[in-house]
């Protein structure tokens, strides 16, 4: 039995570098060779800490850059040594809750459909892609060849990243003119700012407390910066648009504070999109709320997956719309992940993202 | 200078019927002989317990029936002696917040045109409609003539919790089968569930403490009923629904019990759309919400006016879509007002809506 | 090899009951017994006249209702022996058309994942369902279990004309209190108009040349019928509107004249939602069309198909919220299948729909 | 009287420079002092050869830039002195159709609030801006200030194809990295190519006879041009999709050629989004339609006026997004009005959009 290297969930604090066999492929899998898998996602410093709890030994990681190993018999219209990115939700797409339009929270053949967070498995319910080898599920659905010329750094936002940051852009239903607010400017934030400038934003608002991801958010099409550090950020919105609020606010951190902030922030009417993983229950402020009576909307979003959104991702690269190779700060091979886990855990040396290569 | 009868605001516990005089009508105007009007609304009793904050001296009152008596010299299109209603909100149509697309929230052309409730004036920032006569601003845009054979009894729901019910139905973006449940069976959650089942939901499950108010809502249009002073309303919706929870919830009474209830019983997916007044603020528990991830919607609505909405809601009545004339269940004299607040604010009689007619 | 009857199309003007091999099940298929199969369609009539063409040996029809004789070893959380039904249009789910919100649209793994009708398999691309058995592909996506208590009769029209009808009044964008016009009362326009009733529509309007299917139309919602036999359509049309025009039309039949109507009493702004299948060109008259400036839509839909959009037809039906059986004029066992063609493609008798049982 | 020159419509094929009184300003109206309209606009050429009908005596023309010289009574927020923009689709904001969501097909008090393209009053219904100064009617709802630091050459596309080019591209309904094709690179085709820009759309496709136009589509946002006299455009546009078709289209001329080519490369599912002004009647192709079965959109779209609209669209010059000042190839003084229409009307010298001055 052949024998791969992969990213192991040991216990919590632990995570490490161990041989697993290369997994079988069924008639409706397929098995793709990793070349390049970015990470270290947010979520995998959770599970790292324990926070999130994944069962002991599962491989972990969920942004796959690779080659097809091979195809499961069932598997149609793809050939062996092709590229193919697969989003880090991968669906089904044939249980109730995919064909009912949410196909992030596929529950599969159980739960009647659903699942909250169901259709992410890679590195979640199934082994990940911080390894030489993924068995991606449900094949026919989930890959998504790579454009000629394009490489592996060019792609690597697309599963994960780009997908969730978009589409907290798209869920807040910009309109060309729109004015918006994105409170933080991490990975997903900034993704969030690029897809506000795809969707016609005409004034993008770009908060965060570190001015080095500022300055990218403005390269990422941000009109104007805040530093919550330097100023009282929602005093400020609120001045910049004469007291009428933004149309949508985008939250892409999961706190308290920004969830609040991006409340105040709006106009009667606007929309608050919200990205960010929440640790506790939120607060709701009566006035900010405007006593349930604003016409307002608060919307949630988890990453979109499955191959055709990979392929419009794929296609605002190739195009040249967006460039997302400077939020890969630093690369690591699959060897050192330890090493790299621990730089991002610690948020070390300016890090956004880490790409990893077996 | 003649006068009229209209129910004023004195301060904090204390409504009288005074004698003022009849107003005088500008070139948008139009003067308008009430000749029902329904209250006592939920606001209406805020008002009296100084609860909600209004100028002393002020008419009270929003949902005029009436017939034209005098019309401005730029209004056209109608004619002295029509039938008519207005909505209870009441916008200018023309300024930023109406065109662009809330009404509601129409702050004149004040703060960039935006205003929380803004569009409500009658009762609120201008004289109301508890009187003999009422002022209708920007009548152009407000006055909608009512169809011949139906009678004020029929229509007196359209101004306000027909539109507002409706409304919270609307917003749950419901499609033909969908599974909603209704929370709270008071006069709007009543319209609620009748909007739903206009909208096509498959099941509607209506929740209230007052078995009464359950058999009313099984007459427009609820498949289940359940008294939340006999189950455990979350528990039993999850179960009727396999677990997989409801497409959307309508919270109609504006507490954090019902609130967080609504949110419990939603499938991953799914949409909270919010009627309720709230007085405090919210807590949106992390579980309930999927820690943000769960694709999930919440929406606010506040009552949609205007005479084009009005003329959609008359049309309900006129085709015999929805009978909502068992929500009527006390008549009062307007020189009899002071008593029929009373009746109100104490919720006694099984009282639903009172009408009020000169 | 054990055998079962099946209608096949042999030659243009001649189906016949011939002897067939039960089907072998693959991984992700179902063997469904059939117990009933609602039909014959208009398109399987255009089949037998050679005016659609298929393959030779062919088995035809595509509305199975049935019981699960066999599961693939894929297909998860069904059993053997359970009620079913599935969509006319039966997709895969995984192709690009279908993750991009068209699965009627499924090319599966070739020219994109695009191809006009591709989600139509069954009776078209491969055996239909005027059989004793059908294969259903792509089980798991398309198997609905029927909820129990509910007949076949009852629930034989949702795999394809009550989806078709609905779909008509859903692409329509109805509001509650809208007006719309729904031309032709064949068994599709008969679900159109019971769609908009559950869409909402304040005044519906029914077209067609016979009595009988007005009468119909009314019973499930039309409040006014129009011959067009005895009245100019349009131009009562726009008197009933007072020269407004209607919110939407819906097309049913797939004629020229029918679809120009359709355009002619739109109001500017309003929606022509198209269900008929055409056999020619059509003209877009410039006057009806406002010389492309009226800000209107046309709006073309095929059947919606799948497991989700099934259970929600099937709550519909088990909530009593349409009763489709009057549709149903004729039975007809499958041994005798000629002569129901016979019947139906020279539309004898005041024929809506056959059933045809094994 | 006070008198001021203005561009009339004597009869077909004569538009003169005459005197005419200053209009008085009635209570809702405000007197706006022109510094710049551009125009000529393709309508004031049918216009001036007669083929579409105005009153003789009217002043031409409906892009107005200029300052505000006097308010009526009854319009607030603005003041005398102040720099404005006004729509070329100038509304009521209260007729029906105005709050139907159709100010463009405001029909003022007259046909139920209707009228096809009645939004339109400028050069229409009304007197226009060709002249020194225009009256603006419902100015509450129609003034648009500039903001400061914006030329009059930067904005004054605003009124009229910058809000067109833009629809065409709202109306397609284009999501993150779709595909689209432009028929037709005049001034609105390079206003619907820079808006599927803003949009987010990942291939822009433009199509032209002219290189010249071409040249400047791609400086707007076209990832490829195709000249429709070197090339078949239908069968290059599938060949670049694959044979899959373009996700919408939009048609930005006005023939039966651009129409039939916009709707024959759509993907099943795909939108055609039509700006063009049609002169004849319209065929559609049986096939290009796919029988009517192929789940895709013919959408029409006039104009969007109002100040909320101008608004958004000064937002987007004003932060840069969009530069269409290459689209004024010449500059007038109004008493060369004749001979600008002239070059104009005969597209001559590569004539885009000419600027008119007082």
């Amino acid at each position: 039995m052949p024998l791969m290297k992969a990213a192991v969930f040991v216990e919590p604090g632990r995570i490490e570098l161990q041989d697993k066999p290369i997994p079988d492929v069924g008639p409706n899998d397929a098995l793709v060779r990793i070349t390049t898998t970015t990470t270290i996602c947010g979520t995998d410093v959770h599970i790292l800490k324990g926070e999130y709890p994944v069962a002991p030994g599962l491989t972990i990681g969920h942004e796959p850059v690779g080659i097809i190993e091979k195809l499961g018999s069932n598997v149609q219209g793809y050939r062996e040594g092709q590229r193919v990115i697969a989003g880090a939700i991968c669906p089904s797409f044939t249980s109730y809750a995919c064909q009912d339009g949410y196909p992030s929270q596929d529950g599969g053949c159980a739960c009647h459909g659903y699942k909250p967070m169901g259709g992410w498995r890679f590195g979640n319910s199934i082994d990940g892609t911080q390894a030489e080898y993924v068995l991606v599920p449900d094949a026919q659905a989930n890959l998504a060849p790579v454009p000629d010329g394009l490489s592996d750094e060019e792609v690597l936002m697309c599963p994960d990243i780009m997908s969730t940051g978009f589409a907290g852009a798209e869920a807040a239903n910009l309109r060309i003119g729109d004015i918006v607010a994105v409170f933080a400017q991490g990975p997903i934030g900034l993704c969030a700012t690029a897809g506000a400038r795809l969707r016609g934003a005409g004034t993008i608002i770009a908060i965060d407390g570190v001015n080095e991801r500022l300055e990218i958010a403005r390269r990422l099409g941000a009109d104007v910066t805040l530093n919550f550090r330097e100023v009282d950020v929602v005093e400020e919105i609120l001045k910049l648009t004469g007291g009428r609020g933004v149309d949508a606010s985008i939250e892409a951190l999961g706190t308290q504070t920004t969830f609040e902030s991006a409340l105040r922030v709006l106009k009667p009417g606007g929309t608050l999109s919200s990205l960010g993983v929440y640790s506790s229950d939120l607060t709701i402020p009566l006035g900010a709320f405007h006593a349930g009576l604003g016409d307002n909307r608060i919307v949630t979003s988890l990453c979109p997956g499955g191959k055709e959104r990979m392929r419009r991702l794929l296609n605002v690269v190739a195009s040249g719309r967006v460039d997302l190779k400077p939020l890969v700060t630093h690369q690591y091979r699959l060897d050192d992940i330890v090493a790299a886990y621990d730089l991002f855990a610690h948020q070390r040396d300016g890090v956004l993202k880490v790409a990893i290569k077996p």
